[in-house]
């Protein structure tokens, strides 16, 4: 048995490394030319609009290497991004992606990355166009821009919702949000410890999962936008209380949530009990659920059940847009939920 | 004389920078909806590609923070980008801009910096239309995304060369590399060094300001490109013996350059005597001159010198395009020169 010497970054060089990252990258119709050039060229569909986002991800800031493999990591680098075009009713088309690498880690965790980046991008019909690799001093640091597309009547702002308007959101609030407290309080040296009891890995597996795997709702948000059903819509990254807040601001209005008609996971209510913090502020304002909330006329509550089912997702409605400023939390018994903090910090260290 | 307590990050908080951050963003009729959604809102002229391009800045690998003040650290942020979409003939339309900021960057770093970016979008007609913001626990990292489009017949790619079309760079060659080498031997404090001979002080100056302050070339390349006059085109940021390497391969051609027929400035010439490196050296494969180097047809040469006379710039024909892979430079004599190395390392450790 012989052993060819595996390639290293160092051996790799700039290109090579650009050639290997960029193997699995498929080129639609819409890309006249891809990676390669000064600048990527694309052709919109005639009569749409661009959409464009752009996040950026630090080491020990958004994620740790400790807690995230790099696959997942690839995954929700892209999801988080896609999340943002599905928020406006947009349809994800390319995106761009700049990595400075630190010196310590592999060309197995670079693979790794990029193939969970480009399954997800895969799975959501995006191409990688362009982008930047260069060496990092210090963590690694991962910037993508996502590029989509709507018609114009379609895309879906923040500023849309109307006094009345019921307020939804998307799946289950919170997950992510104890996830990540899970996964503080423990300082995991990997995603998956051995050791703990069937029951209860199961469960940290569920929120775990939800923290660093998250699915951009793109679906959802295409079946809402196309068939002209929401008002408003925003992605949940700091908490439903936060996020809706930004709708309300801009839409000058504000609003009311029924925490009785949050909706919680299961493993969120089977976990509640032993929580620290109060279950219904992780819901409100825990960070990273990538969920959509949006507003939409009450009429509309019948085709919405059905459209969003036909998407695989549940739709829970958790409140009332109101004319006056302002958005509060009500406990069951109507007395207004003492909120600690509205938003959400990435590790405690935002600014 | 009463002073009120001047604002810092901490007590601005993430949207507050952001508001600081945006305050002097102009949207143009094109920029549907800007900063302050889930994903920017623009219109591409119709019957245009669109054309995109990102590039990561780090603190001690791209930029240095002793050597280079927040005001031009802003401008050659968009600059480099801007050259990206100049170079396929394109119009700069609209940028993105991520900045992971340091604990130890002062608020008036961030406004300078924002005032050295923004003059640059200004001068290039380019609307800032959103970005990210977050805290970096090691340096200052830049991450710049930036969109244009153009005619699909008019966009100028790496691979339109054919032999026998001459070779052209606009500008001179070498100055920025000059300046990092004269930067890095001093290791400077400041950009403007007191105590150096005035004529000296003003050849470094000059220098130092290529390297820090470049002029992206949008006109010259917009000229080319609406009258059809080249074939191919990059900008030169890695010097101009692999940046046409880019060209030569993508065009499946080769080339031969002049070294005699290199277009260095006057402040070069007069400093080459000092230089421990071979000047041609610096001016084939220093870094950063972005300048445009592009290809075109022998029967326009008069066409193209008018055309570039007219945007205010010098071009020069450095050489030939061949029909056998592989470029060559050659000395005054006829001999090939001796390439002691391709590419440039920004500090040395590009990967």
């Amino acid at each position: 048995m012989t052993h060819s010497t595996p390639p290293t970054r160092a051996t790799l060089g700039e290109f090579g490394l650009i050639s290997r990252i960029t193997a699995g990258v498929f080129t639609p119709a819409n890309v006249i030319t891809g990676i390669g050039d000064d600048a990527a060229v694309t052709q919109l569909t005639p009569g749409m609009q661009l959409l464009t986002s752009t996040d950026m991800l630090l080491e020990d800031v958004h994620f740790r290497r400790t807690w995230q493999d790099p696959y997942t990591l690839g995954r929700k680098s892209l999801a988080v991004s896609i999340s943002d075009i599905a928020a406006m009713g947009g349809i994800p088309r390319w995106a761009l992606l700049s990595i400075a690498i630190p010196s310590d880690l592999t060309l197995d965790f670079v693979d790794d990355f990029m193939r969970g980046f480009l399954t997800m991008a895969s799975e959501n019909n995006v191409a990688l166009i362009g982008g930047d690799t260069c060496s990092s001093r210090s963590g690694l640091t991962i910037s993508v821009t996502i590029m989509g597309e709507q018609l114009p009547e379609r895309i879906l702002r923040r500023s849309g919702a109307h006094p009345d308007d019921d307020i939804w959101v998307t799946g289950s609030l919170g997950d992510a949000a104890l996830g990540l407290s899970l996964a503080e309080a423990d300082d995991l040296d990997s995603p998956h410890p051995a050791g703990s009891q069937e029951s209860e890995a199961e469960g940290r597996d569920f929120f775990i999962s939800r923290l660093l795997n998250p699915e951009p709702r793109v679906s959802v948000a295409l079946a809402l936008s196309e068939n002209g059903l929401a008002t408003a819509m925003i992605d949940i990254s700091d908490g439903v209380l936060a996020d809706f807040g930004h709708i309300a601001e801009q839409s000058t209005v504000g609003g009311c949530i029924q925490l009785d008609d949050l909706p919680l996971s299961d493993a969120f209510r089977a976990h509640a009990a032993t929580l620290p913090a109060i279950p219904y502020q992780l819901a409100l304002s825990g960070g990273e659920d990538y969920e959509l909330c949006f507003t939409a006329r009450c009429s509309n509550r019948e085709k919405i059940k059905e459209c969003v089912k036909k998407c695989g997702i549940e739709a829970t409605r958790i409140g009332i847009v109101a004319s006056s400023p302002g958005v509060t939390a009500i406990n069951s018994d109507g007395s207004l939920f003492n909120l600690q903090k509205a938003g959400f910090n990435h590790f405690g260290n935002n600014q």
